[in-house]
């Protein structure tokens, strides 16, 4: 089976195209600056047409969804419910959700018939128990409001639990795992019997480890102080957390791990803080999910910095499980997350 | 040497006076409602005379402050630059440190002559390394704000590690501990070799653990979202998370652990998820901690949750150490930071 997945951005849409029963990629692309002053592609259904008329013969569309709150806890195929769920949705993925959704409604139109799934980033973990997703804040702000932890990178994280699992020679559901996804972004799980009990981003992809640019975790009166004391806007305050922190913040280099690395190098004091920080926090989560699982298969790295730089991966784990009986195994697994929304497609897509 | 011990508050005095050679209690006590309509005290140097005449003759004064920033590493005498710098750091905690300053300033002109000492709850968390104590934030914000992670409870988690050492027969200077102050607020410190390396208060009282009526970590995101979507002033959200949130926001009953045990018990739903959080949670800072000690001699536990709720201690200890090689003793030891404000100001002025 002919599988396509697209991921659609705000200004972007990204495909991978996959023969199924052989897990091939045939072919991927990426169309960028849609609808941008100058750009020849207006919409993203202009895309999509471009992207159907490249890749050939469809028999199932996979779409990255980012939201998909506490109405879907799995891969689902699309019809007006879900869409309209989807929609919902958008309230928390105002930028995301509402991009993800002109993708799906521009290959209805396109496709007429053909099946599409929708995979959700929040979907495997909505296996975390209220222990973990519930805030310490009034209950009406979970009841009325939604807010709690949902967690990101579910497809990432997914994806590495199984690809570990074949590694250790284990069925999923009889391994603990701590997943790593350092990206520009970055998110840690505790996967236990195969389903997270905990991750590190929340009620948005703001909490948690330290990132390119995300802040991570804060003293949440940090940001009223900023508000109340220096006057900037919460607008403004959510653009420096989210833009301007992180690596990029604490090195005043850049977001970029390979750049700091290199001015660490070079002796830059900054950048050496904001690595010696990266790894800290991520020493710390990784202990945290060790104590909640009482005892971990592997610690898995993946993303770009999981994947390819070691002395993060060093740094976090080298010589630090040595008080441990059981030691976890140090894993390096590149992820996929196209591959596992293609899976999850020809699954659902199968069985009808 | 007779010491005397005063925590003055905005509207407070508690006093504790000392015979110091045998560390002996002679006499304690409060006056409230300083200055509040139909209070016969209308200020804090009407009501240390009261104090004054009533506790007879004294040697010296030890003044709880709560915010000595980075200006302060230890306990310090009082003179004009230190008064100045007290008055500095109010801007860090703009409803305690003017009140603890009163306190100063009316002992000043009421006993002349009389050496007396700042004793900060901040100070002993000023060996915390940069890795612990820089935020993910823009680096100008530490720079030129003062934005860090100061740690507070000070003054308690240092009593602890100094009786924990006692008990366990070594140096403080070669302990590693795991200190857990649980009152209304509480705070966990990792201790090495006697100096906290982390602790999980932050930039103001609310970072870390779930407590009474605070929040705790949460999504730093969550506080625009209520501001932008829910149009709370900065003002009402401070409020929110700092009186309506922690354990009294999920149980919906009281800020009591007392009381949510009760009301467990008897099967609500709410006051168990409570506790379960408070616990969740202080299991992983245990951990994170643990991560960073390597290895801990004790896990101890302190303040009004501490001392006399052992069904939380052992929720958050339990049968979880049995992966660790080196298992760190659970001890429980009564806090005494008024003692421990004697302590150090006998130390100092015995130098002079």
């Amino acid at each position: 089976m002919r599988v396509l997945v697209i991921n659609c951005g705000s200004s972007s849409i990204k495909y991978k195209f996959y023969e199924m029963a052989r897990e091939k990629l045939i072919s991927k692309g990426a169309i960028e600056r849609i609808g941008e002053k100058g750009s020849p592609v207006t919409n993203h259904r202009q895309g999509l047409k471009l992207i159907l008329k490249a890749v050939g013969r469809v028999e199932a569309i996979g779409h990255r969804v980012v939201h998909g709150a506490e109405d879907f806890r799995e891969p689902t195929l699309i019809n007006e419910k879900v869409i309209r769920k989807i929609r919902e949705c958008s309230r928390l993925a105002p930028i995301h959700n509402p991009a993800n959704l002109e993708g799906i409604l521009a290959c209805k139109a396109l496709l007429k018939g053909i099946k599409q799934a929708a995979v959700f980033d929040t979907a495997f973990h909505q296996s975390l128990p209220p222990r973990a997703f519930i805030y310490g804040l009034p209950y009406r702000f979970y009841r009325q409001d939604k807010i709690r932890k949902y967690g990101f990178h579910g497809t990432s994280h997914e994806y590495v639990a199984y690809e570990a699992a074949k590694l250790l020679r284990k069925n999923i559901s009889q391994v603990n795992l701590i997943t790593c996804h350092l990206g520009n972004g970055c998110s840690i799980a505790a996967v236990k019997n195969g389903h997270p009990i905990d991750t590190s981003m929340g009620f948005t992809p703001l909490e948690g480890l330290l990132m390119g640019t995300r802040s991570g975790d804060i003293d949440p009166a940090i940001i009223t102080y900023l508000v109340r004391k220096k006057k900037l806007s919460p607008e403004a305050v959510d653009e420096i957390l989210n833009k301007e922190s992180g690596l990029k913040g604490i090195s005043g280099i850049s977001n970029d791990m390979r750049k700091i690395t290199l001015a660490a190098k070079k002796g830059n004091g900054r950048a050496k803080l904001a690595i010696e920080i990266f790894i800290y926090r991520l020493k710390k989560y990784i202990w945290a999910y060790l104590g909640v699982l009482g005892e971990a298969d592997a610690v898995v790295f993946t993303a770009g910095i999981g994947e390819h730089r070691p002395e993060i991966v060093r740094g976090a784990c080298l010589g630090l499980f040595n008080n441990l009986r059981v030691k976890p195994k140090v894993m390096v697994i590149p992820t996929d997350e196209e591959l596992m929304i293609a899976r999850q497609t020809y699954k659902l897509v199968k069985k009808i």
